[in-house]
């Protein structure tokens, strides 16, 4: 465990590779730095060029009159040893090396591999990469990648990451998306991991005030029993959400392809993080949800889940996955239960799942939601609400967004929304900005839900 | 096991309860079906108006000239038992009773519900419902719900479910929407299910012509030995997909309220439907997965699936997935190596999953997709195929659509489509129509290749 400062926030950068062609990927990281807003001083490093986006170039990093913290590298592989030579000559402090083609590409890359490595490492440079889309730090202005992420929002969510495009691609769309955008801070990706690992970012994001909640995916780790442990001491203070696939041996073989990672051994990966509190999601969309549901919610009090709903049968598959994945349905307080009989006919006896349709007919749309969501907020014996509620026109008011607002701050619960039917955009959008993560199924809102609670063990 | 024929395919109908007041179910319910298109003959039953929507009504079912095949009964529970009655003198083959409010409402409705499946059964009238939102059937134009569904597409998925709302929010959220709508042919909603059951429908679809994919949502199975031996003898035939929730004691609780359905015993459930060829389904989103996927995909000749990727994380998930649901990852013929190797650099070897993602930097978007999901398709060891694809700016071009299309026509082999990225949606509109299913996650996408492997065993 080293200060990976240098590395993911950065006073000064330069970019080796860096020109005015928006073609290359060297022009685009090039340019999404100059344009990101970098609070650092930023030096593009070409021998054929004396500016590039009105910035002065430096014909190798060596001539640039101050030493660097970081250092990008977006070079051909063949040109990759003398670079990190001379980043290590210069004195930089750390260097991202965008290129790929290394380890992952067979014998000859892994020994150009480990030349940089050996280099780097008897100097103290950090390196992340190769085989990287680059790195993000909102905080301090810092866009690199060749990817750009425009709509960025700034948060508690701090990525570290062992794939370029996966990266890119899953999580621009999501944070890209105009509502539901995870908040994030950082995203370190490290490709083919050859430096700067898990452990080294586990230390960093501990003491890192801007961070809150952690998300690895990771597709190896390197030192087990250190990074277990140091899991464990962060273990109801920042939650550390998990991607590791390669479960099976299929998985494993294109694991291996993929980073050039040596095959783990799963039972002995799943035994060393037993009872460190990490929080292990099963696929892309677990993981980015899980993610959601920890940057927008509290910690819960217990586990006891209300279920609110206007369809009797996602109350009953509401209910299997709350058992499935370890959490209980609240017994209702006598008081609730009183409460919730006012918005239903009289044949009708309230339970959990609470599930009021009927009193939409009853009582019409508004009182229905306001008595029956309320009811289920406000009753002591719940610690988390699960609110599965149909949208069609008959059930749809004009104040639903204030309603759930209003609902959220009033009782600090957490909360999910998995919502049907032709109101649901709108309604999604009403909340937006009011930490209430909405869900496509009963099932990732009753996850979302255990993710949360387990977050608080 | 009876001829449920009148009920679900009738040639007359009557509305007990029809009115023209927009706001009240029984009006609504009658203007869905004078506006649905319905083949036969239409009677509303109303003491108080001569006509309804311009259509002759009648004061009672036994006022009309001719014996109906089937009844709707909209009315409030306290006068259900006489219309029943009515219904049963004049003749009536079938009714469906709407109303909601017996035996899941208590000991005093389930006396009721009882009375009145007494009155059917000793007169042979067949029974839907009660505390159900209707049936629709396209082939005969009867819209027989109080929810419309307007955009509703013909197709060989017939449903049989016991449950009101979820049909009716769940269902017309996804058969609505623009794109990947599930062709339906008929939707048979029984809510309480006093009468009519699963097995009777299991006997009507297997000798529909217009059912080609059967759908199950309930949360009891009234007779489980014969309801297994019918399901085996559609296996391999017309796959029958089943989401049964209440596998959970709170489930089981929950299912009970719901529907009054006694809890089921989930292991006697699973024993009795082993080796049925009933695909059991997780969640709505599952259900209706599965349902799309077999609606849209011939059948596989074996069970190797073949990975073309853009993302090495996205084949590494991918993979575990494909072993997890007990499909195997194919072994590409030497041929289909060579081409994969055209458009990526020299240090790269293609495997499977083939994640051609630099073949894009080698060759261009265009080139890279065209030559990297050619091979897979075309590969004789490969019998589904599943593209799990990143859309950003650099890897879109004007012709995917087409690509897929003709890919999918030209080899006729099941795939499925997960895709991210900026223009997910846009492909995913070029490929409308072309029986190509498109999934959230790969997750999902490599379950769906599962669903329709097993449905073929």
């Amino acid at each position: 465990m080293r200060d990976i400062q240098p590395l993911v926030a950065p006073r000064s950068i330069a970019v080796i590779g860096a020109s005015a062609n928006a073609n290359k990927s060297g022009g685009i990281l090039f340019s999404n730095l100059a344009k990101g807003g970098f609070q650092g001083k930023l030096f593009p490093i070409n021998p054929n060029a004396s500016e590039i986006m009105g910035i002065k170039a430096y014909p190798s990093v060596g001539d640039v009159p101050e030493t660097v913290d970081l250092v990008y590298i977006v070079l051909p592989s063949q040109h990759m040893e003398t670079a990190i030579q001379q980043c290590v000559e210069a004195g930089a402090r750390a260097a991202c090396i965008i290129t790929a083609g290394f380890s992952e590409a067979g014998p000859e890359g892994r020994a150009v591999e480990a030349k940089i490595r050996d280099v780097a490492r008897s100097s103290g440079m950090l390196l992340a990469g190769p085989n990287t889309i680059g790195m993000v730090n909102v905080e301090c202005g810092m866009m690199g990648s060749f990817v750009n992420f425009p709509r960025w929002e700034k948060g508690g969510i701090s990525l570290f990451t062992q794939t370029g495009i996966f990266t890119g691609a899953v999580m621009r769309q999501i944070m890209d998306s105009e509502i539901q955008r995870l908040p994030a801070s950082k995203s370190i990706d490290v490709g083919n991991k050859i430096d700067v690992d898990e452990l080294d970012f586990l230390a960093y994001a501990a003491a890192d005030p801007g961070t809150k909640v952690i998300g690895l995916y990771i597709e190896s780790i390197n030192n087990l029993p250190a990074f277990a442990e140091k899991a464990r001491t962060l273990r109801g203070r920042k939650p550390i959400v998990l991607l590791k696939p390669g479960r099976t041996a299929a998985g494993k073989l294109a694991s291996a392809n993929h980073t050039g990672s040596p095959p783990a051994d799963t039972a002995a990966v799943d035994d060393a993080l037993r009872n460190t509190g990490i929080l292990r999601t099963e696929d892309e969309e677990d993981f980015v949800n899980t993610l959601r549901a920890l940057a927008m919610l509290p910690k819960p009090k217990g586990r006891r889940v209300g279920i609110a709903t206007t369809s009797g049968a996602l109350g009953v598959i509401a209910s299997d996955y709350v058992t499935d994945y370890g959490l209980e349905l609240a017994a209702y307080d006598p008081n609730t239960l009183e409460r919730m009989r006012t918005i239903l006919p009289s044949w009708l006896t309230p339970a959990n799942p609470y599930d009021f349709w009927i009193g939409i007919d009853v009582k019409g749309a508004r009182e229905a939601h306001e008595v029956g969501l309320t009811a289920v907020f406000a009753d002591p014996n719940v610690d988390l609400v699960l609110c599965a509620l149909l949208a069609p026109p008959n059930a749809d008011f004009p104040e639903m967004g204030n309603l759930l607002r209003t609902l959220r701050r009033t009782y600090d619960k957490p909360v999910v929304l998995v919502l049907y039917g032709s109101a649901a955009a709108r309604w999604t959008q009403e909340v937006e900005g009011a930490d209430i993560p909405v869900f496509p199924t009963v099932r990732a809102g009753a996850r979302a839900l255990a993710m949360v609670a387990n977050a608080a063990l």
